[in-house]
């Protein structure tokens, strides 16, 4: 394998696909953009999306895809999503097909986690890591060994877990935590709106503020007692509220799960880049993999 | 490493040490028991009772000794245990010290893992496992790729996880689902005078163990939304009224976790000895990775 090549690293999101060409350090070499079209079940027209995107690449570069939704990485097919309506698309398959020179294909949550424990938030920190965007939606990947828990697409899924009590009993993570949930329930475009109002002491964005806060707690509780990460990094756009948000995260956390390590709470280096960069290393491991010269062990 | 060796399983549990010697396909040559006597901080009386169990023992069988509270696998050290009284007790040194040839050690709950995995409930399932022992307390373990989650000893603490809502609001997932606390509640003396008393139809004791279910489904769900186990295996005293729990239980999870890939619900197959020939698995494998022809592959 020749480290030097720069690597294309392919965010699909539910509304903007994004590519970002990388060299070995991880310096930014090229971004682009285009709207993501859907529905899409079988995965064509994601990959017509991303070769468009990588129209004009020197075929010796590896590329790696990341998409959201319950993803079979072993099987390179997504077997479900919300947002851009797969069922069972094969999109290893497809993009294979479709662009020239080694390809990887994967889930973008957990491509998020081995960015940032790659060079990010969570760079050379001990035992499990976990990595927990809070957007649109709300979905954990773990790190153990450095290696993400897959269960065929089916771990992480935090944010579809029912709230047994408190306020919004009865609704699940994701409908009162996310940085979506946050905005929609207060009125506001965007959750840092709903944080401006907290800060300025608005009792009404405060109480919607700690149902948030509460639900994200539940949601690292049931992470904390199951594979008890030493550090969770928090991203999307509800961790750009900084300690607004991990203050009070990390003190409900801990009187969910009294006598136990609390994790160390941190928000992600790579902001909404963080999953077109793991989508670059999980090109440069498929290109190890597949080199003639072996591999550089990168799959520990 | 000679496999037809016959190996010893040491589980000190919090009122017993019970020793297995085995043979090569499992089966039981000899079985010994002793009452465990503490608090033992430093680890020297667990390690006094378990020489004396294994007295005339053949030094050339290997000895796995496993134990309850927070365990540190890598490290050889008892961290911490409610029942007998662990702080930093570097158990893995004392026994090596104190018994001839190969010794290993590890923690109750995950070598039960390990031997339902190997030969119990758990044989053969693809994906992650879960075994979930409800006895005098509640704690689970984790195999990913048929290897135990460890995080040094945090993970799997499911039954200190405080219950957000519901009748037992404020408590711990213990103190409201464990076995020992059901008997408590219903002013029995066990769990399964409890399940008599259901079957019977008595609204107080019903009352109490959907209580428990309630707690348990939490506990399950956790694990469920963190590492979407194909299998979770319920051991321990409240597993042996079978159905009784199973189907309630199946029900409260799948409320909690709607959408979500519920796991398959078994009971565990080798019983109060799940621990103890789980021991007897780490032992042949500390055995097969000190021998001078090299080892099994077993660790993988």
């Amino acid at each position: 394998m020749d480290t030097s090549v720069p690597v294309w690293g392919v965010d699909v999101g539910g509304t903007t696909t994004k590519a970002l060409r990388l060299d070995a350090a991880g310096a930014v070499l090229d971004e682009r953009r285009a709207p993501t079209t859907g529905p899409d079940p079988d995965g064509t027209l994601v990959t017509a999306t991303v070769a468009r995107l990588l129209d004009g690449r020197d075929p010796r570069e590896p590329v790696g895809v990341v998409v959201p939704g319950i993803v079979d990485d072993e099987a390179g097919v997504a077997r479900w999503s919300a947002n851009l309506g797969f069922r069972d698309a094969p999109l290893l398959r497809h993009l294979t097909d479709r662009l020239r020179g080694p390809v990887a294909f994967g889930h973008d949550v957990r491509a998020g986690a081995l960015a940032e424990a790659a060079d990010g938030a969570a760079a050379g920190v001990e035992g499990p890591v976990v990595f927990l965007p809070v957007g649109t939606g709300i979905a954990a990947a773990t790190l153990v060994d450095g290696r993400p828990v897959v269960s065929e697409g089916w771990a992480g899924e935090v944010g579809q877990l029912v709230l047994p009590g408190g306020r919004c009993a009865g609704h699940r993570v994701e409908e009162v935590g996310s940085a979506a949930a946050l905005a929609r329930r207060a009125g506001e475009p965007d959750a840092l709106s709903v944080a401006r109002r907290v800060e300025a002491g608005d009792p009404d964005a405060r109480a919607l503020w700690d149902d948030a806060v509460e639900a994200l707690a539940v949601a690292t509780a049931a992470l904390v007692v199951s594979v008890a990460p030493t550090v969770v990094v928090l991203g999307g756009g509800l961790s750009r509220s900084g300690r607004l948000l991990l203050d009070p995260l990390g003190d409900a956390l801990a009187a969910l799960v009294p006598g136990l390590r609390v994790p160390r709470l941190v928000t992600a280096s790579h902001g909404d880049l963080a999953a077109a960069r793991g989508a670059a290393v999980l090109a440069r491991r498929a290109d190890a993999r597949t080199s003639p010269d072996g591999g550089d062990g990168a799959l520990r």
